[in-house]
């Protein structure tokens, strides 16, 4: 099922899991997705910054996309197809699209200024790609350094009718939600799916702001769930009394460059991946580290027993 | 007195109060001085970042510097003295120490790029305000966009003998801690203070990594003091627990850009400063972001009752 | 007299002469102004990158800007008040304005990223400096990281009455003078002087696009004089023949960071700076450097006589 | 033949000839590698930055290098492998060595800051291609934002054995060639190969500071070339003599971003690629940018006649 511009709710976005050896890990792709088919995700997202996706060639992102597409079975799968050129874009996004994914995400490359610039960088991208693939637009400046302002991603939108969502993680970001909901109810601009990044950090205020809910990758998929479900039902103190309890930790997360290899080590310790392995270069985990995140769990578990996990021991085989 | 390496505690980053129409507010510099004795700081350091030090001409920096340094009567003042030139860095630098501070704080230029640039530079500056001034080497990568590693820190403190600090706000910064100390144990560093900033965002864990306190501006410096303090009599949990009751709202002043018009709006609402303005260009804060932010300081006063706060028209006349 | 938008033919950005001992040097600053007027120069530009304005303190700044205004004499002068502030911008420009500059030149901070970021600074800016001041807008991405579309310019030139000048150094930046030129003639853009920078390198085919002459700091600005009245004059290849002459030396002088000791170093040969110093940290000229500009001017020399330099020794004392 | 650190003399980069729908051009390739051949270059090197690599596809990378190799015959090719991630670099780089290339170039990735991040990478990329396959060190700092110092260079260059050659275009650069070849002097850096790009802007001064050749796309590689042979012979003033008639033409092609279009607009009018085409996106060549660089040319046939083209309906067809 393709995406369309009324989704809403969670969609996790996947790390590729590795063997030591750097070589993919089929096994823990199916877990993963077994895994958040469990906890109530909406779709997952893969090949994202997250997902190591420059890491891979151009074969085996496409090859980490179908698996995850065939495993994934109902859920909608989105698929990063971000590139330095076009036509690595087109190759990827038209050949996860024929393996049934349900849409596809692109970011802007770190060279763009001017308005003008980024929106005419999308308008080749569609162009690119073809018109007929759902997009997700990724707004990401803290890492891309392109700065995109409302204003500038209506223009885009409006330009392109297979545009139908935005991973939001501008930071800070809240108005940014504000002044597009704005937009939308003076009738600028057309209806939207917006779903929020930056780790989960703000996700109990970008829910209250007007997002659809959370596309993210915090370990804890049933955390961001819990949160969007709360907050969409008005039980304000609830989701934030819940949002609370794991805020430590999704801070912990948060870290750039750091936090995929805590947010690897804990999906290794919940049994799902077999190994926290990166491909090079990439941060590694010092023990202190994980003492910390060891130490952050345990807290957790005493508001939400989901992050009473067994001792690495018992992780996946 | 003057800064040395064995300081430690917490300094508040103040900011810089003006009126409505731009004008430096005097009046309230003296309250934030009385605020931050009275909630037990061991110092304050003026015209940092937060400090919008860059919107002041050159007069006006030394003027508040001044002002701080008197009201504060015994407590240390720390002033931020970074510069585009030496030539500006050494009328400030001098200039506060002949009226008093405890010394002087220097982040590197922008555009500093290589292991050698970045400690020529640092050599060059003490050349400029002279080596008697006790400084504090602020290592601010988000921001500055200057990276500066352990042994790049190292080399810059073993040149400069009075080098007597680091505000540490690399970030993520945790291991950058523990390999400095680490260099202290092999002897190849000498004793150094490190208080760290980040808005306080990793408080908790920075002390346990070998921190001597806090640098920053969080708008509940007794949090930052009590945190410190439990932190180094080993109470583990009760640090973590003060410390995970504010970081809703730690995590939501350190939004870059956003996060020093919360601050101001708190210490506004606490009755310290008379009005949350900033100089052009600055941030201002919504209405709806005041309404999370009243929220954020309700949660907070279940578990602290320092954030119980009166309504905003009881602010300081 | 004040800056016009009839501006037109060469003003020269003037160095920042010190002494060995990195004292102002006045001496040096009066036999600059000498020589541009013996040269035929209609203005001179002071403070400006290459006028190493950010090794100034505020009250420096002023005082060199009032040396070059009364030297001067009926030449008109142009004060660069860029700053990472707009306290110290306002100081400067009020400064300068009062002791008889022409107007002030602007360049935009490196953060600004958007269009509305970089038209609202310039608001701001000249709701600072106040809006009696006729101002220089300096475009210069290669330097600055901040990139100006023409409809960007044409905003902030329609926005600002009081901007008379676009002192162009985009780079490459031919299409963008057609590009304006070509909203004048489309009546959407008001009368602009626009003067080229970035070394000379493009004089020749910039006037040929529409410039309305130079601004730069080519140690023979005898050179940029003729070449734009040569080229005002319609005589095309004697205006590029007696540009391509000096070609070799106007590359050699553009390099990035090295070039202005290589200017100075010139405007030293040529006996018009006691001294080729800079303040820290700067560039210095090796011997090998020295050689190949003094193999250079001999070249040059050879068909302008102009070049034709007596040895080094004969520097003004 | 592989490449060695004795390698010196003129390697063309090459532009990736398209036809004017995007498709690759093989006919122009083969045409390209006769030119170069006629022309007596010593190599070619493909896929560089000019040779528009990101925008091609894991597959059309290696067929363009293949399609190069087998057209080239005896002349050595040095195929571009720089990408975001290793595993990419791996596949073209191992795919490139066995269809027949000389060696492969690398470039950082533009995030590395410090020494120590920059030769880190260069010691994972060996290991990810293999320490069998002769590489290019590619230094590029306007470009890529990466700065090296010489020290940097030595420790990479030592660390690797198989780091054959550095392709220099920092800029400025002159003292850079002159600090490698101070370290071979005093014996801390072993033999390598040095060729020049930055458009060659700089290769009369270049060479005689140390330099082997030049490795750069001007559309005249026979100017490189006699420059090269000129300066070796000792000529000095005859090197100068005919690279300062081409400095304005090699001026105009150097602009960053604008001067791939000058380039094939120059090998188009000299029949040696059919179009001028570059795919999305790139800058095209206006009207009057055609009618300068015609104007150039016509400038440079009256010392060089090589320079005197036909009308451009003579391309190639």
């Amino acid at each position: 099922m393709k995406l369309t511009p009324q989704a809403k709710g969670t969609f996790a976005i996947a790390p590729t899991p590795f063997h030591d050896d750097g070589r993919i890990d089929d096994g823990s792709i199916d877990r993963l997705c077994n895994f958040y088919r469990d906890a109530g995700c909406n779709g997952i997202t893969v090949l994202g910054i997250m997902g190591e996706a420059p890491k891979l060639d151009g074969e085996e992102g496409l090859q980490v996309a179908t698996r995850f597409i065939r495993s994934a079975k109902d859920m909608q799968i989105i698929v990063g197809v971000s590139s330095p050129g076009f036509a690595a874009m087109r190759s990827l996004a038209r050949g996860a699209m024929d393996a049934g994914a349900a849409g596809v995400m692109i970011a802007p490359i770190p060279s763009l200024r001017t308005d003008d610039q980024i929106t005419t960088y999308f308008k080749q991208a569609i162009e690119a790609i073809g018109d007929d693939i759902p997009w997700v637009l990724q707004d990401y400046p803290l890492t891309l350094s392109v700065v995109m302002t409302p204003a500038v991603i209506r223009r885009i939108v409006m330009d392109s009718p297979s545009c139908v969502m935005l991973k939001h993680e501008d930071w800070p970001g809240l108005e940014k939600i504000s002044a597009l909901r704005g937009f939308q109810k003076d009738g600028s601009l057309r209806p939207l799916s917006i779903l929020t990044g930056n780790g989960g950090l703000f996700l109990d205020f970008e829910m209250e702001r007007g997002a659809d809910g959370a596309m993210t990758g915090y370990a804890f998929p049933e955390l961001l769930i819990d949160v969007v479900k709360l907050s969409k039902a008005g039980k304000r103190d609830a989701a934030h009394d819940l949002f609370d309890a794991h805020l430590p930790l999704i801070r912990y997360e948060q870290q750039p460059g750091a936090g995929l290899s805590v947010r690897k080590y804990v999906l290794q310790k919940r049994g799902i991946i077999s190994t926290s392995a990166q491909r090079k270069p990439g941060a590694t985990i010092t023990a202190t580290a994980k003492a910390e995140v060891d130490y952050l769990l345990s807290r957790v578990a005493r508001v939400d027993r989901r992050a009473n996990l067994q001792p690495q021991s018992s992780a996946a085989g």
